[in-house]
Formats: structure tokens, sequence, C-alpha cells
């Protein structure tokens, strides 16, 4: 099978310098969405028909398997697939897609390949049952049921108009017979464009028995235009991801405040709790608890952890049965062995951290390396930037780094040290003895508190 | 009354662990929900017919007025009852619910009774009117409006299954009129097994009249099979609570995005911004207004509070007229007096803090005792953890803490005492005095900026 | 044209100490969306009849454009357009609204105004066609359609009960019919109020031809008597503001999670992600992205800047190329110029910070002026309070400030200097230098960790 997948518009109703096919759902442009339904029914060719933005959309979504074709000039479906039937193999059928119907599910598009083969191989449309079907063009039906013509909305009788079988645009035909009708389509109507549906009249006048098949669900064959319908789009595909993730087992205290841009897998009783997001691809094992309002990407975080509120999560790798947050931010590069504690206003990053470690307050840990049941104090930081370069922490097991210590990297705490609060580290600190730098406390003879200035 | 509460089931379906009636609905246990509306009715017993993971839940929801009944085999909701009779008192009538059917209403309940009651108390039935009834038994009714019988969905005639009354399985009997029928139920169908509806039949051929009444809400008898009913009763549960909210005078901004998971008293004029979650026990008092994206549990407000956005209190006790947040993190054993602020990025942990002092800004107060008056300077740590033992720090009236400054507990700063910035603190701080631990500024001579490394 | 609001009522359902009218909507009081409304319209006069509350309504709602009568008694709505008769002029004609009925459309009130002028000028009614008219006064229409009479639910018949609609109470009137009609009401009804509707029967009864109009949406004439209601208005003046930045292009990742309190300005390519709130004037330019749970109030962005996740922000202007959070706290007084990055726990308090210079961890800037190209470390902190007196902090061009430095204000750190690590700076800091506080660092001899106390 040949996929045509029609992404020229230009989208002007998106009001955005961005092409249309690229604005993301679920984080991912409309066209991958589409480009991935495709792959799912492995064609023999995808091509793509760009215009608008075209270099742009192409740049984006270039892949091996993706032939690209430009139409110059928005001059109509029929005229957008002509284009591209120089790159088709005619001995197979031709599915068309649009890059702005992102929803379409590969089932029902199985569906559609199965309806025309059962009908000669011709011609087959899906259609769809709308409640409210003005502005669509109208399936006129024979009182045997056949297919006759599609009618356009401002053309059709007020019967016609009672129709509500409306004509969703995608359709798989003979790539032969494609070959015969769209050099024959007119553009004598109002837009003066080229029509790809005008080939269904082309189709009946051969005697073809046009085939016809309906999606399971109305929002699979919805298009985006504007960025209402878009966002329209974004919740039902939301509302489906959770769905999928409340069918797996996974507890979600809102289904409607949930939002997956990418892939989330979840094992056995993983709770989330309201208003969470998932960026790219999360993986969460056994009994994970997500507490509100948290944000995770490209995150694997280990059977038995529980995230807390307002933590934010990009590109780590927790272990198990740790205690993250609330206000924990794991930045990339960051791993979690085992029944790590990582507490609030606590900033981690590009480090490891072995188990049973802790830094439960108001710290950064940057490109440091912590052994496992270090306990690393309230308002720890270390200093990894010199403003050139920047340099590791090396904390050995069983550390104890003092309340507001500075490491000054390079530098390395040994085995079992201790730092006394405050501590100014700027050389190696030895095993099993305490290190700090501390200026004696004293008391100010005759100091006097400031008073209030007069305001002049 | 006795009742008797089924909670043997599985629940494959929730793909979990843990049995199905101890999931939480709003952050109680399906079974927990059901048992205290039972007791709101004062029943004489309450039997549990417990079975898969049936320790689990007899040990999570052990309690002295509840009795448990083992049913060893899963043969039917008539073999359940069953194994519950020898529990009850069989000179007054006994009330079947069921533990995965959490929001059945005492009042509907006790509608059930007075039907019951008007009819001869020998069976009552709790039936509900569905717009969708496929799936569920029907009841049968004479010309004259009396239930004649219960006829499964498959066993249904086509004008049959148009009824749209069905059986919710909660139903009122005599319980001498059960140790009858019980016995005499038969297992001959499809799935094997001896269902508790079949008496209905019974009652019938004992010339007996079938009292019934319905729920004020569908949601009152739908039950919990999997996840996605589980969510869909969560948000139903919530919406119910953010009506009740409103028609006290809580004032919500938006009442789909708020989750209430215990208790929430609330005093006049109180505002609850966007996406808040209540835990436990909370109790805001007048004026009190909760910003956006809260989470509260087992806390009390005092009037006039302010708790801004981001905020996270647990088990913490907070004055009048405080302002605290955004991003203030009570934990537990906080004691706020009155007026008191506290900032952002600030954490309290089992500390009391007097009126009228402010910890504004990045810090750790943990174990201590604070007067009033008392400012608390940007990024100040109480040293409550020397890695062994746990200290306590005081801090006196009127006393001002320099940005900075680390308090080594045990310690002491006396009444009016200021630390100068950066100090650590070892010894106590005389009163009046500014006491402080300070290495001199210098200037290091001919010293370059570190120059950026090549890359190898 | 004269404007009377309607704005005496107690509200006692809002079980409130605030004045029903005073309640805010997105973040207005009630009666300020209708004063606002009626400004829309240019009229000679907005008079407002104020009651319950009525100082506190009047003080915190003056302007010069609006004159206030006082109605002391609650007599009703034809007693209280008639204590406002005196302040209007009798030779325009005079519209009514009210102060609970705050989404009412200026350009629902134009076609009213033009049905009005259509029919002769002597009264006009806006009505309103609704499913569940329960409750509401119907308008008894003539066989030829002409509007005969207003009757209440409670007096109607049968046949009238199935009318569907209803009246809304808005109106416009001839101001000299109402002298003849107003003086003319009686109270001799149930609750012993003298009703404006009751003009239509003396309109009627002098020959005259009511005219009638409707409103778009059916939201426009809902009132506010509950928490409740005012909870739905909420949200279906938050879905408008949603859909009308939706058609302007925005981009909105959920349209039910954004809140809209003031004015929302944007750009071309501008992207909100879920559940952000927006607090009086917001502007924000092109390609702006606001991440997730963002509040921002009174606040300028330029051009390309991203503010990620769970930041807060103030009367600020943030300039171009920013990027700003997770977890930033921008408060008043802040102003950013290009390309700035403020990270995670960093708070900025009136400051000003030029170009390309970062404060990317654990911060306080108060009251600082800081140059370009500044590093501010991990965990510094400007002193800027001496618990008497605010001093400012300035930090010139090209700054090194080490980790958790403390910067005694007032303080200059000169162009191109250099701070160690945990510098207390209570002198200027030289220019191109590196200026340190330090104590040697050392390692205390025969040390031994704390051990675990016994507990008693």
């Amino acid at each position: 099978m040949n996929i045509v997948i029609l992404a020229a518009g230009q989208g002007k109703r998106m009001r955005s310098e961005l092409p249309k096919v690229l604005h993301p759902l679920a984080g991912k442009p409309l066209l991958a969405h589409v480009i991935d339904t495709a792959r799912a029914l492995k064609p023999t060719t995808i091509c793509v028909v760009h215009g608008h933005g075209g270099e742009r959309v192409r740049q984006r979504l270039a892949a091996a398997d993706l032939t690209w074709v430009r139409q110059e000039q928005q001059l109509g479906t029929g005229h957008a697939v002509l284009q591209a039937l120089p790159c088709l193999d005619p001995t197979r059928p031709t599915l068309v897609l649009y890059g702005d119907v992102p929803l379409i599910r590969s089932q029902t598009l199985q569906r559609l390949i199965a309806a025309a083969q059962s009908h000669g191989g011709g011609l087959a449309l899906l259609t769809a049952e709308l409640a409210q079907p003005q502005g669509y063009g109208r399936i006129v039906r024979a009182a045997d049921g056949a297919i006759q013509r599609i009618v356009e909305d401002k053309d059709a009788t007020p019967d016609e108009r009672r129709i509500c079988e409306i004509n969703t645009g995608i359709l798989l035909a003979s790539t032969a017979a494609l070959m015969r009708w769209l050099p024959a389509l007119g553009n004598a109507n109002a837009q003066g464009e080229y029509y790809l549906t005008d080939i269904v009249g082309l189709a009946v006048g051969e005697g073809l028995n046009v085939a016809s098949t309906q999606p399971a669900d109305a929002w699979e064959t919805e298009g985006v235009n504007s960025p209402a319908q878009l966002a329209t789009l974004e919740r039902i595909h939301q509302r489906n991801i959770a769905a999928q993730l409340l069918e797996q087992g996974v507890r979600l205290c809102d289904p409607a405040r949930i939002d997956v841009r990418g892939e989330l897998i979840c094992g056995r009783d993983v709770f989330i709790d309201a208003n969470c997001l998932f960026e790219g691809r999360v993986e969460l094992a056994d009994a994970v608890e997500i507490g509100p309002n948290c944000v995770l990407k490209d995150v694997t975080v280990g059977a038995g952890t529980r995230i807390a509120a307002f933590s934010h999560l990009d590109t780590a790798v927790v272990g198990r049965d740790n205690a993250i947050g609330p206000y924990a931010r794991l930045r990339p590069g960051t791993t979690l062995a085992d029944e790590v504690h990582i507490g609030n206003f606590v900033e981690v990053k590009n480090s490891s951290i072995a188990s049973q470690s802790k830094a439960n307050h108001l710290a950064y840990v940057g490109d440091a390396t912590v052994g496992s049941r270090v306990n690393i104090g309230a308002g720890t930081i270390t200093c990894n930037y010199d403003g050139a370069n920047k340099h590791r922490t090396i904390i050995e097991d069983d550390v104890f780094i003092g309340s507001d210590s500075q490491l000054v990297a390079p530098v390395t705490v040994r085995r079992g040290a201790t730092l006394g609060a405050g501590t100014t580290l700027t050389r190696d600190a030895e095993a099993d003895a305490l290190t700090l730098s501390r200026a004696r406390q004293a008391t100010v003879p005759g100091w006097k508190r400031p008073v209030k200035n007069k305001k002049s």
C-alpha cells in the first residue's frame, strides 16, 4: 500500500509563525502523529505532500522512510495527490491521510482497507455520522445504499442538507484508477481548486461500487484549523490516554487533570495525584506514588518510590524506595540509588547519589559523586563552577556534611568524614575526622542596634 | 437492625495487589465509607463478609463494633449473606450493603427501611432508573405495580430489556425470612453461583408484597469494579463535597479543581483558590484565604491568615493573621502564633514560633522554640541534627538573626540578641548584644580569574 | 441614555460579611463588571442604587462618573428605581441593570436599545428562552406576538407554566413613562414589594407596544445569589476568556485550567501550559512560553522568554529571552533585562538585573542593582535589612559572586570582582580582584562522632 499524507495547508487561522502541521498535540507535531499511524500500517511508501513552511516541516520530521513532495501552489487536494503520483507504486492501492487530522486510528484505517477489498478495491471512503453536519460534504446514497456522489453543503438541496453522513476526506483508492481520475479533475468551482472528492463521481461514472466505513469515534476524523480545535483535540487525546492508564490499573485522582506528552509506562499499583505532567519517556515501577502538581520528563523511577508535591524531575534515574520532594528538583544527569531522600528546595544536577543518602533541605548538589549513607546538611552547596570551568565534588560513603557548607570543587570528602557547619571546604577532607573552617565566635562590646531612619 | 456488608470480592479488574474494598476514595477505603454509612443508621450489628485479601482488610479496618465473617469460597452473594446469618439477630431485619458501593446515602437507606415497614417488613429492594440499563437485572412488575421478579439481562425478553428500572442489589429483608430463603437458593445458572436476588422470587412465591424505593441520585448505587469507575466516583464525590462547601458559603474559584480527602471545616468568608488539596482534618477559620496549588493536611488555620500559592502544610497549627508562603513548608509539630510570616522556600519542622516573628526567605527552622518579634534572616539554618541526635534551638524574644547564620543546637540566642550575617553559633548568644563569628575580609593580591579549559 | 444599576440586595445566601455585589468574579467585584459594561454604552448618567453594606460598596467603587443613591429600605426593584428617578435625565431613556448580573454583554444591550427605538421607545424587555423556566416570571404574548404581561411562576396557570420565555429583569424604558409608572406601582403581593416588572402591565394598559430582544447566550442574564452560582459564572467567564485567547492564536494546553483575573495581552505564538493564573495586567510578548502552575500578576514579559513551572511573578518587568524558573519568585520592583536567568528557589525583590546575568540556584536578591554578565552563585544572599532600615547592594558588570556569600548592604561589588565562596562582604569589593573572608580549614584531632542517645 501507498500512503499519501497531505500536509501543505497554511493554517492561517492558527495565527502562528509555525506551519500548522508542526503544531504540537501531546508534545508531538500533528503531522508526526499521522506519520506514526501511517507507519503502523506498514505501507511500502509514505509520501508527504508539503507546501507552506515546507522546508521547516521537512527538516523537523525528516526520516528515511518518508518521501517528500512539494506542492508549489495550493490548488486543492486533488492537485496535491496528483503531485504524489510519481512516487507511488501503481500496483498497490493508495491511502490518503491529512497532516492536520492527527487522531485517526490505525484500526479504523484497517477497516477501511478491508472495506475496499470486499468491494473490488476501486475506491473506499471513510465517512462519519454527525449530529451537526452543516458545512461538510454529504454522502448521497441510492435506495440500495450504494454511494452515488458527495454533495458540498452549499450545493445541497434542503433534503440533502438533512443527510448526516459526511465525507471525512480520508479514502483508499486504486492507484491505477487515481492515475486516470486525478488528471481528469476540473476546478470549475467557487474556490477554483481541484477537489480530491470529485473522484467519487468519476468512480461511480465508471460503474464502480464505492465502499465505505466509519470511525469508532467522531474525533478520529476531526481536523485542526484553529487553536481552539487544537485544544479540543488535545483534551480528547489526553482523556484517551488517561482512560488507557486506568484500564492498565493506574490509579488517577482526576482523569481530567493529567497531561502525558510522550510515553508513560507504569507498573502495578501506581498512583498519580492531580495535575501532573509527564513529558518524553517516563517509566514508573510498581507502587510508585506521584504527588500533586509534579512534572516528570524522561525519568525512570524505581519501585516503591514516593515523589511528593511540586517536584520537577528531568532526565534522571531514580532508584527504589526513594523519598523525593516536596519541591525537589532533579536536573539532567541525576542518578539516585535506592532509599535516597531528596527533600524540599533541593536541586541535584549531573550527580550520582548512592543508597540511603539524604539531602533533605535547601541544597545544591551539582557535578557531584555522593556515596552511601551520606547526610548532606541543610544549605549545603557544591561550588562546581569557578566562572570558567565546572569541577566535580566527590563525597565518599558515610560522610556527614554540616549545614551551610560550601564544597569548592574539585574536592573530595573522604569516607566517614564530618564537616562542621558553615565550612568552606577548599582542600580534601580527611577520612573519619572532623574538618571545619570557622572563625571564633565573639560578642561585640558596646554595639548598638541600628535605629529606623526618619523619612526626609 | 442488622447490617451485612459484602466485601469478599477479588476485584480482578482493579489490577492491583490491594484488595478492592481497600482502594481509597477521597483518601478513605471504599469499605470504610460503607461502614461509616452503616454506623450512621445505628444498627445492632455490622457484619462484614470478607474473603479475598481478607486478613488485610480486617486488620486495616478492625473496630469493636464490627463482626467479621470469612467467606472461604466465592460462591455468590446469596452464599455470602448465608455465612453472616449466625451473627445476626433474627428478631430484627437485615440490610445488605456492598463494600464496593461507597456513595450510598444513609438518607436513602432510611427511606428503604421506611418502605419495608410500610409493606409488612418482609423484603424491600433499592432499585434505580437508568437511561442505559443494559447488563443489569431488571425489575419486572405486575400491572398493579407489584414487583414480580428480577430478570437478568441475558435471560430477559426483548420487552423486558426495555425496562429501565434495575436492581441495585441493596435490600432490606426480614432476618427470619432470610433464614428460610437463603438455604433454599440454587446455583443452577451460568456462573454456578448462589444469587441473593433470587430471594425476590421466593418472597413473591410466599405471597409477600415486595417494597422498593430509589436513591435520589444514580451515583449512590454505582459500584467500583475498575480504576476507571473508581476515578468516576472520586470525581462525583469531590463535586458533592465542593457543592457542600459552596452551600456553606465557602468561595471556590473552581469546584472541579479541589480535592478533599477527609474533613474540611470552614468559617465565614473563606476563599480557596484553584487546585488545592486537603487531607485529614483541616480547619480554616473566618476569612482565611488559601492560594492556588496548596496542600494542607491535618492543619488548623486561624482567622484572617493568608496562605499563598504552592504552600505545603502538614500537621501544623497556624494562628491568626499569619502570612504564609508562597512556597512555605510547614512540617509536623509546627505551631505558629499570631501575625507570623513564613515566606518563600522556608521549612519549619517541630518548632513553635511566637507572635509577630518572621522567617521570610530560604531558611530551615527545625526543633526550635522561637520567641516574639524575632527576625530570622534569609538562609538561616538550625543545625538540629549532629548525625546521631536531634537538639533544640531556643531563640528568645526580639532577636535578630543575620542572614545565612547557622545555629548549632543545642544553643540559645538570648532576648534582644543580634547575630551578624554568616555567623556559626556554637555557644549561647548574649542578650541585647551583637554576636558573630567572622573571618576578616581580604583581597587577594595578584589573583587571576580561571580561564575556560580547551576541550581536548 | 441613563443607566440605573440596582445593587442594594443583601445576598443572604452568600453567607458572607461582604456585600453581595462586592464579591469578586475574575478578581473584580460583580458590580464593577456591570459598571464597566454600562460605561461601554457611553450613557449620560450611571446611577447606582445601593443599600446593604452600602457605604462599603460606595467606597470600594467610587468614581467621578457614578451617582450613588441610597435605598434605605428594601421595598422591591420598582421602589429601587424610583429612588434613582431624581438623578435621571427625563428626556433620555433609562436602562436598568443589576449589580449581581455581571456577564451581560454591551452588544446585547445595544440590541435592546435598537429594539426599543424600533418600537417607539416606550419599553423594551430583555427576555430569555430557558429549557427549565421554573421559578421565573414568564412572558405572556398575544396571538400576534405582542407582549401582554409578565406572570410570576407561582401565579401562572398550567399553560403559562409551559412558557419558556422568561423575564430577565433588564429593561429599557422611557424615563418620562417611568415617572408616571413607578409611583403607580402597588405592593399587594406575597413579598409586599414594589416590583419593577409591573410596569409592563401599565405600559400595555397605555396601549404601548412593548419591544423585546434576547441575549446571545443564557449566561448573560444569570444572576448571583449563592457561592455556587458565583462559581458557575466564574467558570463560564473563564471559559469565555480562554476562547478569546485561543481565537487570538494563544496556544492553551487546557482551556478549562486557566484563570485570568484582569487583562492578559498576548503576542504571537504564546504558549500557556496547564493550571496558570494571571492577575492584574499581564503582557506576554511573542513566543513567550509559560510553564505549568505559574502565577503572574501585573507583569510584562519580553519576547522569547520562557517561564518554567511553579514560578510566581508579581509586579515585575521581564525582558527578552530570559529563562525564569522553575520555582522562581519575582517580587514587586523587579526589573530583568534581556537574557537573564533566574533559577530554582531564587527570590528577587525590588532589584534590577542587567543583561546576561544569572542567579540560578537558591538565592535572595533584594534591594540590589546588578550589572551585566554577573554570576550570582548558589546560596547568595543580599543582607538588605539591618533590623531597622533597608539598604542597597550594588553589583557591577562582570562580577562573580561565590556561593553562599552574604552581601551586607550598603555595599558595592566593583566591576569584574570575584567573591570567594562563603564570603561575608561588609566593605566594598575591589574591581577585578578576588575578595573573600574565610577562616582557615582545619581538621580537629581526636574528634569522635556523636553517638545516638539511649532513650530513657
